[in-house]
């Protein structure tokens, strides 16, 4: 009989599930809306109703062998979900114990940046890697960080938030509360900011400075840099001087064999790869020069779901070992 | 019969070398300077002659099972010392194999950070913790980093340098090329530095005026420090203040149980642990908020060989795993 894992992304709009085989093949894939439910438990019942329908609907019979779960906050240790800014659940959710009512199989969740570099590990370009970083840019940076071959979880299951190292002392108000953390520069939302500070800061001519502040988006000026227009095309240096920075720093701290960027931001292509890659070597000393790859992530389109259903086909492997 | 292990530790002047047990006893103790031969292969020579007679003056029978080394630029996966700025022979140096050619005994090698974090482990502080990081305040800032209860050291060896991470763009001019790593503001000579930058920026009298530059020590700044000077005291704010932001960065990153501080600088007492740790948490999230502890390395006077002894002792272990 065939097997599978469920693999499900939890994000503050949609959750998208599916069915990924052993090999990577994503046979079944569906999205409900997140917050629908007040209570987290009905929430859940309706996903896994969705799973045993989506089940009854393949074509091949299929036995179900494990689950992984990425989820904003998801702790590894203790399969909850903890303070989640983006969720309507508010406190500490026991979000794989309401699961287990539900399925017999094992259930492991973490949170959606951890579970991007298993799908790294595991599908993508870091199959024989032990020590690597994937950085995910979206609305925020996340972080997903391999050592020895081993997610870094930490003593608590919340290590890997780089997008809060502190950039810029003093710098730009954080969503977490701190000032000047990496995120808030080098994000979707941090190239936007970028953008308008830059608008304020120089007198060229440019089309951003038709579209008010709250509109302004980095798919925006990445396709008003992709024109030649100045302030884009400075946002987008900063924003990589940035990035090539932060990524400095953490190879001087745990030197990695490559950076994988993932995400929307990483569509402005080659041009953000090369001077990440340019801004990182200069502040990197000789020692670690020349020796960290930074590459795009090697998942396809349905990479939330190969990151959570990687998860799961790790941990049925470590189990046996 | 009496088991022991050799522990050595190459410092620019001096090198420490002495018999230790299991349970962490001393047996014996030498000392001989490190850079009277030209050639590494005669220091090595002289190294493995007072060893064999060392053996021979214990009163009681023992075995050698093997030995650990803690080297500047010490790289545990080649056993070779590359390219270290503060020895003589320069490039890279087969320091193991030309150990192995007089000793038939496992020999392991590592930087002397990475060294102390594994004394920290298996005779210090940290015996039962997974995750930590030990900060060595000297003349520079070393780190050695345990995750999974494992040291890491990345890709090639070279993890750990949290010394040279960029706390303030475009700062001090740092030994490594690089400019505002954190070790020019946070160690010995970090210090000093600060102590004769604020003199420039304050008009407070201070006995610190009166001493050359290039004689102004840690030391010194303590000094003055604990009879009230001004200066001093704004010194070891500023001091605190950059190791706590950094530590803070590090947390986010790694989510450590602990943080060992070793080395001289830690001798300024209480007032340096519980800045650095006020100023630490006023840069975390809620998350990690109250979790990191802040020690004093366990670690005794006798540090430098107990760091390369247990990493002797805890190669065996692992081996036997």
């Amino acid at each position: 009989m065939n097997k599978i894992v469920v693999g499900i992304d939890i994000g503050g709009t949609n959750t998208v599930f599916g069915f990924v085989t052993e090999k990577g093949d994503v046979l079944y894939q569906n999205t409900i809306p997140t917050q629908t439910h007040e209570a987290v438990e009905d929430y859940v019942a309706e996903l896994a109703d969705h799973i045993k329908k989506g089940k009854e609907s393949l074509k091949e019979e299929s036995e179900i062998v494990g689950m992984g779960i990425g989820a904003p906050n998801g702790n590894y240790y203790t399969g909850n979900i903890e303070n989640a800014p983006n969720l309507r659940w508010k406190g500490i959710i026991k979000f794989t114990e309401i699961f287990k009512s539900h399925f017999d199989f094992p259930i492991h969740l973490t949170n959606d940046a951890n579970a991007a570099s298993i799908g790294e590990m595991v599908f993508g370009g870091a199959k024989y890697m032990n020590d690597f970083i994937v950085v995910t840019l979206g609305t925020g940076l996340g972080s997903g960080i391999v050592i020895n071959g081993k997610v870094l979880y930490g003593h608590d299951g919340f290590a890997g938030e780089l997008g809060h190292v502190e950039s810029v002392p003093n710098g730009r108000q954080c969503g977490c509360g701190g000032r000047g953390c990496l995120e808030t520069y080098v994000s979707a939302t941090g190239v936007a900011r970028t953008a308008t500070q830059i608008l304020s800061e120089r007198m060229d001519e440019s089309d951003l400075r038709k579209i008010p502040n709250d509109e302004l988006t980095s798919k925006m000026v990445s396709e008003a840099a992709a024109k030649g227009d100045a302030i884009a095309i400075e946002t987008y240096n900063y924003t990589t001087q940035m990035l090539g920075n932060a990524l400095a720093d953490y190879v001087k701290i745990a030197s990695p064999e490559a950076v994988f960027l993932f995400g929307g931001l990483t569509k402005a292509g080659d041009i953000l790869f090369e001077q990440t890659k340019a801004q990182m070597e200069k502040k990197l000393m000789p020692i670690f020069q020349n020796k960290v790859k930074i590459l795009p992530s090697q998942l396809d389109d349905n990479a939330a779901i190969m990151g959570a259903s990687a998860l799961a086909w790790y941990e049925i492997h470590n189990d046996k070992k």
